[in-house]
């Protein structure tokens, strides 16, 4: 499928789109999150499966990655700063604990199997940084974005991105036979966290002026496109400044909640999100090779050993992480669970490694074991934790994102 | 810009959609059709001048082509079947008018100007079929989609696509030096139409009924991503058989328009429109040479010359056209202006000859020149023969079309 000339592109995303919404039904109504469903659906028509949908190909990753930037953009419009500064002593400290204890636990599992130094080193990285995006969608799906649990989450996935870039940053050089210089590590941090601040404090000031002027403009679908090329836009400008895309889409939607035009745009985007965020979804999924999950073949039971200690590092340390803000009173296994996805940075580290030459294909698989099983678990986990509400008790501002639930 | 990587892709949606938004501002308050504006942002970005934009990209040419594809589908879902098929035989004259006039002018200014048979064959090709979608923006922008002058002007636009069709795959059977017999026309000819009749015939049966279930689907933006599959499904579908892509979208919104969610379909579809609809026009406009203008250079004089020639068989093949249901009381001015945009069929004619050796460069720019200038005055035309009109004299039933010009 290299090349897709354009009704075969329709016909694709029709395919897509439809497994996603039909395995998406389906979850629902065995009391899953959608989300799990479009993962499955992902995993069905990916290449370890029927083969149609390759998530190495360019368009459609492209797409994808349109929808991972609208829905960071959506749960920023739907995140109060204010409240979101409040929980940011906890989310810090969730955040560290969350990238140190699962990359000792990794670097040890792979110590313990006999792994040299630096492939320890990669494969502790991969377990770091959390998906934030699995774990959003499914506090909006469960409509328990606003408790102080999902922000400290949300807080911690978001500063645990901005980590992973950190680290991204650093391995990448180790592995090129680079050394480390602490300086080195301090202007990519600087960078990296910069970006969010400076955004934020630039932004308050530009960016409602911007909307008013814009506001004059008297043609259709002006509010949401702003919002979009404000989104794209910071996206764009977040990886040009070395920090993480979706930061920048976060970033777009914590400013533009500020603007009294917030709800139309959101009307609008909600839309656009429903066509691509699914495609994310769908692609996340079918980088999933589910040959490796059959231990009658003895090649795979190193893989499957391998990936069952990861999985281990993984859920412990991310769980444990969710302990770390000992004064919070709330529910802490929620945050810990919701820590425990792992996603497209895992998968980078992963492929990095194995284009490297530093992970065996079989360890490659063991990561990728991992990413799947901790990507998985997590919704129906947080499900159980996390019993859905009715639309009575949801507080006014949550009304944008009962949009995402129900359509208006 | 052979391949882009995700934040450059996001740089360059903002930078198109920008443009967009901001040139189709300024044609409005200078009284034009916001695509006009659209179209010349495409200039502007496009290869002759800015060199941002690409026409020939991939991933843009696969999005652009979803614009188009959503917007025919926006003026299906707007368009009254029973209210079309009372103009079918004003529609169908102006079609065969339009397209026998335009390709005989044509071929008797190529043999005027000394070229061979088969080149003013394919030269007379090229100026056969109306670019519905340009027309049918200025006419949604106007508030003018219901008004029996449209309703001829989307019939015959829509059939004489499909007559382009068949005289493409007959033209390009002459290139290969295949034998035209009549047996393969009457096949391709079959084909186009039937598809078309089958579709909303067999749709007419199973589209409620699907509907009807999917609605029972709890998941938010399920209708709408209904109506993008259907659309994107049938335009799948209408190329596979032989037809056109815009046919199956055409169709897809005729026959949704019948079922009791059209409504909620269309407020979540024309969101997707605001994004990709843009960005078909803005496409359009980047294939324009502007070079080929200067008639300072000795070279381009010859091909101005051309391309003069080949602009008046264009507008006055089409405008006579408009005047070809004699029996038709209402203004047969805006039938024929309306029906002199050429657009992407011409542009593939015109490509197939110049990659097929047939058409010098020379005669390709005029062939272009043609295309641009027959799109870039239609839309002032029009403005001009049907002043815009307040929103209380629309009938209810133009409430949704009503979306894509004011944001509710």
């Amino acid at each position: 499928m290299e090349h897709l000339d354009v009704p075969q592109f329709l016909g694709l995303l029709v395919v897509m789109l439809g497994a996603a919404k039909l395995f998406g039904a389906v979850a629902q109504r065995v009391g899953q999150p959608a989300v799990l469903g479009e993962l499955v659906a992902g995993v069905v028509l990916g290449l370890s499966v029927m083969g149609l949908v390759d998530p190495r190909h360019d368009v459609l990753h492209l797409l994808a990655e349109l929808g991972v930037v609208i829905l960071l953009f959506e749960i920023g419009l739907e995140t109060d700063l204010r409240q979101l500064v409040q929980v940011g002593g906890a989310a810090t400290l969730v955040a560290l604990v969350g990238v140190v204890l699962p990359f000792a636990l990794g670097y040890a599992v792979c110590w313990g199997l006999g792994l040299a130094p630096l492939v320890a080193i990669v494969a502790g990285a991969t377990l770091t940084a959390t998906s934030v995006g699995i774990t959003a969608r499914v506090l909006a799906d469960l409509q328990r974005l606003h408790e102080p649990e999902s922000r400290i989450i949300l807080g911690a996935a978001v500063i645990d991105d901005v980590i992973g870039l950190v680290i991204l940053a650093v391995v990448s050089g180790l592995m090129q036979g680079q050394a480390v210089t602490v300086r080195g590590v301090l202007t990519t941090t600087t960078l990296a966290f910069g970006f969010l601040l400076g955004t934020l404090l630039v932004g308050r000031l530009v960016v409602p002026p911007l909307v008013r002027w814009v506001g004059r403009v008297d043609l259709p679908g002006t509010a949401t496109m702003l919002a979009v090329m404000l989104a794209f836009g910071l996206a764009w400008l977040a990886s040009v400044a070395g920090s993480a895309m979706i930061i920048g889409a976060f970033a777009a939607g914590l400013l533009l909640r500020e603007t009294p035009q917030a709800h139309e745009m959101e009307r609008g985007v909600v839309h656009l999100g429903h066509f691509f965020v699914p495609l994310f979804f769908v692609m996340v999924g079918a980088a999933v090779d589910v040959g490796v999950l059959n231990p009658l073949q003895r090649a795979n039971r190193l893989t499957l050993l391998m990936g069952g200690w990861l999985i281990v590092a993984a859920v412990v340390g991310k769980f444990l992480a969710g302990y770390a803000p000992f004064w919070f009173t709330g529910n802490k296994k929620v945050i810990g669970v919701g820590m425990i996805p792992r996603g497209e940075v895992g998968l980078i580290f992963a492929q990095m490694g194995l284009a490297g030459g530093i992970f065996t294909p079989s360890l490659f698989s063991a990561v990728t074991l991992m990413i799947m099983v901790t990507t998985f678990v997590a919704p129906p986990l947080l499900k159980l934790l996390l019993p859905p509400r009715g639309r009575a008790p949801t507080p006014p501002e949550a009304e944008g994102i009962a949009d995402l639930v129900t359509e208006p």
